[in-house]
């Protein structure tokens, strides 16, 4: 089967800024193109929108500001892991050989559409992702006998990181009593256990093996994908303590990839609410189910940064559209030893983990040097 | 390369129905499946949605609603081409490996928002697209001496054979006289001149050659893809006369499967407007450029329903996400004799042509049997 690389990249700053959806996506190609050797417009065959704007035909219209006339052009959604969709597509057009050099560019505004679940009516007003975050930290509290200071932990550390990522919506240290003492929203959850939504653009350039080495000296290949969507609705989940369709893709992803979980390296993970990474954690199988937050506790003590080292979703901030391109962004200069201050020892074999709506969608893929 | 085929299909009556979208991706998926033999829900590896519609999360909720648990899952849009845009990803997606049977689904709503070019703002308050529609009909008839009365033969024609569509939004005859007394938008389009927005939805099924028997004895492949999108806004097209997108689109389908103009039996085209069936004709490279309404005259005088033989967007009403799905769906039953009473002599090899946004955009697929 043909290889598939990671050759180029490109990000805007996380912000509350009132951009146009256009000018994010305009503004994180064009970094793009300013820090990729030889790209040419016309090599590029096809143009990948990731957005869950309400806008129309913005592939199109990305790529006659951009200079392009690519052969395929859409956008993709699918809520909060459209990124990595997106990803997965540009993939297969590549493997298929309708392509052989794909950009995709994610963007979201503060505001965007997706940021409210208007579908799932069993909740009745209580449509926000706050409330499905908010059983799923109370289900995996009980269940592995842990508190509010344990959760704070991994805003604590992704706060931290996050520093360390010139593009993050945060830039500032949190303490566990800063978490703590934030708005309450739930009974679970305060407002520095969410990532917040907000305005901001990832691109990413993939190519085929024949022509990766025409960009980079560094290609970043992608092993492993697996994907799985089990429900659109939260209550269809046989329980709230797990992510059944992040196990099910990460099961894929090891398998296509030959890799075991002992092989991550480093791993951006789906951190929307602070008990989405543990569980994320246990959910792909890096460790034994409710160990999660050990595992969060050990990268904070030691200062190790390969879980979300970028800051994750809560650090960085979340805007939809981007935020799995982005964290594939992360892995892809982890790879590359290429991360700065957030660079992670030996990091050879990395994992991205993104998903939608509590966890009824994932995808998750193995990336390689 | 491993061969994809079109196993089965579905589809809604096109009308003005306050349907909600769910409901129309649903009915038309529930047409599929009764339709099809040996479907199982556990055996489809993805869930594409092609819809303008604003909702988010389609593919997912489709997904929940029909009891499938896909791997890949998530919605396309490149405005009026999101159809054909989508069954080339499935196509990609089986051939790369990562899916051996795909489901697509395309709906919109009457009221759909990508009804209007809300970006194209060089045509200041004239989003609307009979304002392009207006510009092409007055070159093209300019440049080959043509009146309106040439052009009213389209809808004469392509009402007369929805006739025996019954999904068809239009079920009754027109005259020429009809077409030139209805209403009149601008100088140069009447109503009757013009595809309707309407509510509608077509599902289709998509399998790897390996298991495509399981499904059906009369498979119809997929051997010619060609995709150009040239720009976003309708003034950077170099003439508007003809339609550069489609010209190259056609190139490159007629390459992939090793035909030519000469072997096509068969044809959808994206007759938005009565003046784009002649001149997707010519653009194809059926005919020399200029002769597409020789065509349409001779295909209407000798009864001949080679030239959309389900009454085009004019006859059929234009539900732009399963616009392109529901061409296909024609040519596959043309292919497979399947189509009655608009079953067109010897038909062997079919195409399918479909576009965005004054032809900014193209997607030319062959299909055969």
């Amino acid at each position: 089967m043909p290889k598939v690389a990671i050759v180029g990249y490109g990000q805007t700053k996380f912000s509350k800024d009132n951009f146009k959806i256009e000018s994010v996506l305009q503004n994180a190609t064009k970094n793009l193109f300013d820090s990729t050797s030889n790209l040419s417009q016309k090599d590029i065959d096809a143009v990948l929108v990731s957005t869950n704007n309400n806008s129309k035909y913005l592939s199109a219209i990305l790529s006659e500001m951009i200079g392009i006339k690519p052969k395929i052009a859409h956008t993709i959604e699918s809520l909060c892991n459209s990124g990595t969709n997106s990803i997965v597509a540009a993939y297969s057009y590549i493997v298929s050989g309708l392509a052989e050099l794909v950009l995709i560019s994610g963007a979201e505004r503060y505001d965007s559409p997706g940021n409210i679940l208007e579908w799932d009516n069993l909740r009745g007003e209580f449509k926000h992702p706050i409330f499905w975050a908010s059983i799923f930290s109370k289900s995996y509290k009980r269940k592995h006998s842990l508190t509010d200071e344990d959760l704070a932990l991994v805003s604590v550390k992704n706060h931290r990181q996050s520093i360390n990522n010139p593009y993050a919506f945060s830039q500032k240290a949190v303490s566990i009593e800063d978490v703590l003492n934030s708005k309450k929203l739930t009974d679970d959850l305060r407002l520095l256990d969410c990532s917040r939504p907000c305005t901001g653009g990832a691109s990413i350039l993939l190519a085929s093996e024949n022509i990766c080495k025409t960009f980079t000296d560094n290609p970043v290949w992608i092993t492993g994908i697996g994907q799985k969507t089990t429900s659109a609705s939260f209550t269809k989940n046989p329980t709230f303590d797990n992510m059944e369709s992040t196990k099910l893709a990460a099961l894929h992803a090891f398998q296509m990839s030959n890799h075991t979980p002992n092989n991550i390296d480093v791993i951006e993970v789906h951190d929307a609410f602070s008990v989405c990474e543990p569980m994320a954690l246990d959910s792909i199988g890096l460790v034994k189910e409710g160990e999660g937050i050990e595992m969060v506790k050990e990268a904070y003590l030691t200062e190790n940064s390969k879980i979300n080292p970028r800051g994750g979703l809560i650090g960085s901030g979340h805007p939809l559209g981007a935020t799995g391109i982005a964290q594939t962004i992360e892995i892809t200069q982890q790879l590359q030893s290429n991360a700065g201050k957030r660079q992670v020892d030996n990091a050879n074999v990395g994992m991205v983990h993104n998903m939608s709506a509590a966890a009824t969608s994932s995808t998750v893929l193995v990336l390689e040097k």
